[in-house]
């Protein structure tokens, strides 16, 4: 029943998984070892990152998730993280590889390429990426470049609910927006309408401001309204769905503002570190693609005046168009400073504190 | 004649310069101490990394470089690459302040902001930012945002030499691309075009091919062609550069190819490093861009399907638009694998390395 | 009342204030700019650490500390952390200046001296270095190296309750260890001694073990049953404390036990998150302490066989010896794995989690 | 012959490695997965070290080391220096599993412990860990804790020449040490004694000094004299070598001083980087081992007074004991300022530059 170091690790398996082909086709380069352990270690972290993000997903198909296992969550999700930063430091080691090395065995790769990682496509699906925003590489989806069991296991993934699609659901359940008699969405309004009227107001009476000024100001107010409008106006909002220029619904938005804006009260500020991971994972989702295009470019280099190879440039673009939780970015425009947020009544107050 | 730590650091002074606005309007945020102090920081090490430059290019002044000038010039710039890489790590500090904790005072900084650097401008100037490839702020010059006084320093500072040129020049003066009867310059292309015509008949004669390999095979290699051509032909290079799409001198280029190619040579290891130290900087720089957009982003928000507020966008634009040192990654398709490149003259050989 | 950069940031203050000492005596040494720098900025770390430190510490004033505030409490103190981690970072570009560069100005710092720092000084004082714990720096106390009025401030700081005095006293007032008839010291010590009975009973009766692993196995149980019998024994603990081998009172001790235990339940969340960020200030000072031994030898030198300037051996020393959270580490020991952990009842279970 | 990602890498071996005992002892534990990937990936970097440590050697055994592999050389040195930097970083990832978390699964590994590494003792010994100096674990020697074919691996390595003995043997035979005339060792040594007589004769007769000043510089100044007498007088050098207070032979440690001092002229350059880097390697080594201890202390905790685990406590005791290239670090007391060294003369110059 005892365990030795080697026998627990796998070892012998692990440490023989390392098959160069410069050496099989009698031509052996230095730094392919370099190559291949590189890619190795980042397929580990990948397979933890699932372990991870399937465990979550496990506590949010719950119909009510279980506040004792917020902690887990968040814990789980800021170790995602963790891993995160260590897979972009990690771009540094390839970079210790110089172009003219990676030369000497780069022909015997093809078609190998990292588009064909089903982990990484995974990662993507578990996490939300919307199938019909994942850009095209070359001509073809990304599915065809994986075999054909692989291509199953991503498909499946992109079927189920997804983090985003869990995390949304948890949001429009969120049971603080209504409380007897005080409605959340209607006290956000009137204190957006508050703030713009006072603000006007100040605009027009100031006797510090010249004719430009004022009129300045009063723009920028009357551009800000019209900002504000999109989320207030449940029509507008939905218009904004349907051209696909943001994915959350309305209910799942009010809730993330009403966790962003009372994050301070007890049983809010894990739900606000939870929305916080979130966006931190899809930001260092765009540096670490962001580095790993740089790094492609400085291996493969540029054509002249294109900046890029294709590899790079899909790269580079899905930075942007991979977004994940990006509307939870969006939302920031819409907070309001602690000042001027709506009071919230002592009733709703004693349900988001503890009572001992 | 003896010092204390404190006079010596000039402690009062610097501890004495966070002068909070929120504290000056009465209405303390406790997290403005972090926005100040993060950006003196960053300040801080824009004037080591402008200290360094300019040692630098006190060296490439001279009409030539002494070799015993090459490791100090290499360990600076590795120094401002180390610099850089604390500069990207730092931007996590200020994401520790949330967007609502930025709000409590984010009003008081109008109109100041971070384009208003005159030092970072500095920096880009004297690595060689070429002006005419600066993107436009707003609808100004970048200089528009900058005190008078400012203006004329990083308006001298754009018309001396930067970096680039220096570099530039240095690269053209390389004594080895022609020595007695060698010429490095017909030798690679010999080279290449060797290994073209060597590809070719592999493509049309091996038994192994199917015709549709054989086809993709000859294609691929008359797409190389014309890209090498764009190289070899001095034309070619000329129009490109008329173009703009790309800014190195031929004969700068060619001595850049052979520092990559031969670089292990003793006299050229020291230049090999200089090169890829360049790089390094300017693909720092990108990632520092990037990453502080995504903060910018984080911070201040996105609005609804643009992805950004015009700050964020500009500075992501940038991360693109503002490389310096670009066309030394476009080199790298120019490398040949070290079987197939050139041999070299013994003569030139013994000029490569140390006689003793 | 609007305002640019440069006056917001104080620039002017600030980019004056590096002073070389070797252009002052006129034999300018160009890498004394960076030794200025690196520890200006510091600094300028150190006052950002205070300001964090200050606010936990006036939370922890009041006699209740609002729940609404472990959330603040808790993200400035990972605040701490993520400068710390730069801090370390930090140490790196120093590292790019050599010894034979230091030697060109070394010698008019004296008799300047990082162990001059009144800010870190105080640092330590506030979370709480116990003073008597404190080694000497040569023979005398670390107050004698600052000047009058930081020994005033400094000692001052000694005087006040320290983050580790706050922090012990809401320890102490946890509400939940005695809960109706739930006593959780009871219930410990009773899950703790059923777990012995249980593994000596297994030692003598398994069939699967020889004499020899048999009795190994009670021997380390009944090591294990002195260790614990240390905190369990309220008189074994006193002696214990009385010894200074350990600083936490018993009753604080119990708590942090409780909140590591049942960190699931909603309202140990933070707690838990709060007692980590403890050690892990801790544990980042140490590695910041050592990092910087390390430096010191590099820099300057280690005489033959003894391992260190006397500089750096105090460093070194001091990771170890100015410890101040040690306590908390030192309670890992008396964990108990989830499914041996005492039942709660459901009352205190009830008053652990929100009711909504 | 075409190959694809996923056989490329063995990423079928590879991703069925992770065998969790929790989950074949049928109670699953959820963070037993990123203990065992932490270490596998630990494994996969000790493997890439340990390929760079045996091509660096390769290139060492040869009588004269062609300057033309230095370039090589250096990079594989750097690169490991970049690995280790990860290898710390990586630390962090562990750290996010908790001391209670790791119960859940800790007594299912026994007697499994990360010094059963048999590829760590290997870059031990390559790199040059004396035999002798090795801290016994526990009560054994370090061997006792492999698999008997491992032993034989390692102590194969024990006895096969390290890179500190090929590093040795290749400064031995440094040429410049006496070129014609030139004797770097007298130069050097009239150099110092010149130094010590114009630093007393000025403390002798400086008007600026009163008595007390004049005798604690006169004293510094013999104590210094004694200092540099260890290693200018042969003999005493021997005397500390016998002592194992020194590793170095005079004749390495001569030719270490010169690369030290005169690093600027071109042949030092790659040199000197070369010793820096081992310095670097030992450095991060320690600092590995001090993170790893501090880790351990944290996961398993500390016994009451004791401060550590037997693990965490060899650990940290290694940090000092394990060094390997400290003597270099000893080197440094005896830099001189650039403006105090002995002159070269023309003859040295020219061999030291390159002549085109």
């Amino acid at each position: 029943m005892s365990i030795d170091y080697d026998s627990y690790l796998g070892l012998e398996r692990l440490l023989s998984a390392q098959n160069l082909r410069s050496v099989e086709f009698l031509r052996p380069a230095h730094d392919e070892m370099l190559f291949v352990i590189v890619h190795q270690t980042y397929e580990l972290w990948f397979k933890q990152i699932l372990h991870e993000l399937d465990s979550v997903l496990d506590v949010f198909k719950a119909e009510r998730v279980g506040e004792e296992h917020m902690g887990q969550v968040v814990a789980r999700l800021e170790r995602i993280i963790e891993i995160q930063k260590l897979m972009i430091h990690q771009v540094t080691i390839l970079e210790t590889m110089t172009p003219l090395d990676f030369l000497e065995f780069r022909d015997l790769l093809y078609p190998a390429s990292g588009f064909q990682s089903a982990q990484f496509r995974l990662i993507e699906n578990r996490l939300g990426l919307a199938a019909d925003k994942r850009l095209f590489y070359g001509t073809g989806c990304y599915r065809d470049a994986l075999a054909s069991h692989q291509q199953q296991t991503v498909s499946a993934a992109e079927q189920e609910p997804s983090l985003f699609d869990r995390v949304q659901g948890w949001l429009e359940r969120t049971p603080f927006l209504r409380t007897g008699s005080f409605d959340f969405w209607h006290a956000y309004r009137t204190a957006v309408n508050e703030a713009f009227a006072r603000d006007e107001a100040m605009a027009k009476e100031s006797p510090h401001m010249n004719a430009e000024e004022r009129q300045r100001n009063l723009d920028t107010n009357a551009q800000n309204r019209k900002l504000f409008a999109s989320l207030l106006d449940p029509k507008a909002f939905e218009e904004l769905r349907e051209q696909q220029r943001i994915r959350l619904s309305h209910r799942a938005a009010q809730a993330a503002l009403f966790i962003q804006l009372f994050r301070d009260e007890p049983v809010l500020q894990l739900p606000f570190r939870l929305l916080t991971s979130l966006m931190t994972i899809d930001e260092q989702l765009s540096t670490w693609r962001y580095r790993h295009a740089l790094m492609a470019k400085r291996m493969l280099g540029t054509k002249m005046g294109t900046g890029g190879s294709s590899g790079a440039a899909y790269l580079q673009k899905s930075t942007e168009a991979h977004k994940i939780f990006g509307d939870f970015f969006m939302l920031t425009t819409f907070l309001l400073p602690r000042s001027q947020r709506p009071p919230l009544p002592e009733a709703v107050l004693k349900a988001l504190r503890f009572q001992f």
